[in-house]
């Protein structure tokens, strides 16, 4: 820990400004106390580190979500108790990786999802049982990605249990609806899909004489409805901590940017009409829209100019804002915090009077 | 160094293939053999890795590019003997940073790009002149993005000196340019941009009674058009490395794909129409298109499926080629391979009979 200004970092760097990320936390502290009775397992994709794992079950998360095996090893070494991996592997080697970090972490409990029965071979066959490793059923509720047809369900439960491994749910997520802008389009949405779909999943494995404990899913957009629907019992925010461009669209979120790219203007041209900036594909992602320059989000526009470059302009000549200088730093807001941070081996967490590493 | 099959390896994953590299290598040499006084200064940019530098220097280059202060340190620890940072720095920070390398790699000779005052009195603040720091400056050849005006060359070069730093010639690099699809078309776009722009500021800096020993650029798709123009003393070509999808699209290109993501289908829909892959944002990067699946490029297409997953399809029903099921490991092409490359901590080099990390 050492305390340093922003202006020492060599750019592009990632910062997270501690109070408005402590807000964020403060803000789902709140949201989930209107649920009481459903659990907070925020994803760790969004930040892929385990002290702010910590943080988040500090702040009364049951544990983590996690996308990769990496993940839940670094949520594991760090000392997280519950990890969800909430998505699938389909090789040996992977599956391998993933027992062996439950054999090493025994006072962790881990769990995965499938979505067909060549996963439970998988996990059969690298002894999964034997650690202790709980499996949910992925469903396919509308996003066409991962997951199986509701009809599916039962036989793959069955098929769990036969293989000596311990059933503990099914998660029930979808993406594309995060991003929904209005609020009423977003809430029938998600009733229609990932709440019908998961009441309709839950129903057939109980007429099956099958408990399901785990309902898990819902995002940052949309955490709310599945945790006021009934049937969840837990929600997989992420982006809440650090938001970014897309989520800020979202017009009811109560959530603010506290993920910054700093950038250094490296270039004028003649004429006043761009400056370049240090950060290009290598800094900032476009999969979900440009990033935001801070105090410029309404005039100034990024557009890419290559790996390592970034044009900023106003699509005017001559009309670039007087304070832009070559040296200038600059605050961008991630258009998509997650591969954003993907960037990045270090984010700097700055407060309001310096910064520590 | 470990031989280990690719089936062993934990998908996303980086891998190049080292007989493919070696081909494109000799390629090279043999397309610079046709100049013998213009010199080879690949960019490291495209794989950030001290010893492939290394390998390049031992084909005969003269030393590297490199696009950021990480990549100068990396290839002067490597031992690489010449090292241009082929782009501008604009704050005392990251200028120290640089000048401190300089000092502690006494034997390699650093050279940076610079397109305006503000840096020349940083590099003199930080104290460039002492270390033998090299001083080109940056011409806007038609990009539009760092460079300065011919106009302003000789001012810059009178500056440079007066500072107590050495001039050492111009930077005429145009990104654009390279993936024109026509030969014919690219080349005179590069004689009409690039090279008119180097001939006029070499030129300029003549009349003025001014050295101008180098003069730098081109890159994979234009090197060759450089190194004939009689102006041009080096050239930076990286991606021929490695190649992409982008740059496949020259139909005149002497190099073939050597850098593969290699991916596992994790989940397959129940008509068999898509198939998902561990491969998303955070595993191939979409800013000159999508990555294309080695033995299906004709008929199968890869869209996002957001941080961690990818579509395959044909875009037909129940369509998908019948060798796809759960676990199967798919080579990419990526899209882009320096953005690719930036996404990933490690490659794995594999040999035809194994492969060693």
């Amino acid at each position: 820990m050492k305390a340093i200004q922003h202006q020492e970092l060599v750019t592009p760097a990632l910062l997270i400004r501690a109070e408005a990320m402590a807000r964020n936390r403060q803000r789902m502290t709140q949201a989930m106390s209107k649920f009481p009775s459903v659990s907070l397992r925020p994803h760790m994709k969004a930040h892929k580190c385990g002290p702010l794992a910590l943080l988040q079950v500090a702040d009364g998360a049951l544990g983590v979500c996690a996308a990769t095996v990496d993940e839940v090893y670094v949520a594991a070494s760090a000392g997280v108790k519950d990890i969800l991996l909430s998505n699938e592997l389909a090789t040996l080697a992977a599956v391998k990786r993933f027992v062996k970090i439950a054999a090493e972490f025994s006072q962790a409990k881990l769990r995965i999802c499938v979505d067909s029965v060549g996963l439970i071979r998988l996990l059969k066959e690298a002894g999964a049982a034997a650690v202790n490793v709980g499996v949910l059923i992925e469903v396919d509720v509308g996003h066409h990605r991962c997951g199986c047809h509701p009809d599916q369900v039962v036989a793959l439960a069955q098929a769990i249990s036969e293989a000596g491994l311990s059933f503990d749910g099914i998660q029930c997520y979808q993406g594309k609806l995060q991003h929904i802008r209005d609020r009423d389009a977003r809430r029938d949405a998600v009733m229609a899909s990932a709440v019908a779909v998961a009441k309709l999943s839950k129903q057939k494995l109980l007429d099956a004489g099958i408990e399901c404990n785990i309902v898990t899913g819902g995002g940052t957009g949309t955490f709310t409805v599945e945790a006021g629907s009934g049937v969840f019992t837990e929600v997989q925010p992420g982006s809440y901590l650090f938001m970014d461009v897309d989520y800020g669209k979202n017009p009811d979120t109560p959530f603010e940017s506290s993920l910054f790219v700093l950038a250094t203007i490296i270039s004028i041209d003649s004429t006043r009409s761009w400056a370049v900036i240090d950060a290009g594909h290598k800094a900032v992602t476009m999969d979900s829209g440009p990033p935001a320059v801070v105090g410029h989000a309404e005039t100034v526009q990024y557009t890419s100019g290559g790996d390592e470059h970034g044009i900023l302009s106003t699509g005017n000549v001559g009309d670039l804002p007087v304070e832009f200088e070559v040296g200038k730093q600059l605050w961008l807001v991630p258009g998509h915090c997650d591969p954003t941070v993907n960037l990045y081996s270090t984010v700097h967490v700055m407060t309001e009077d310096g910064k520590s590493e």
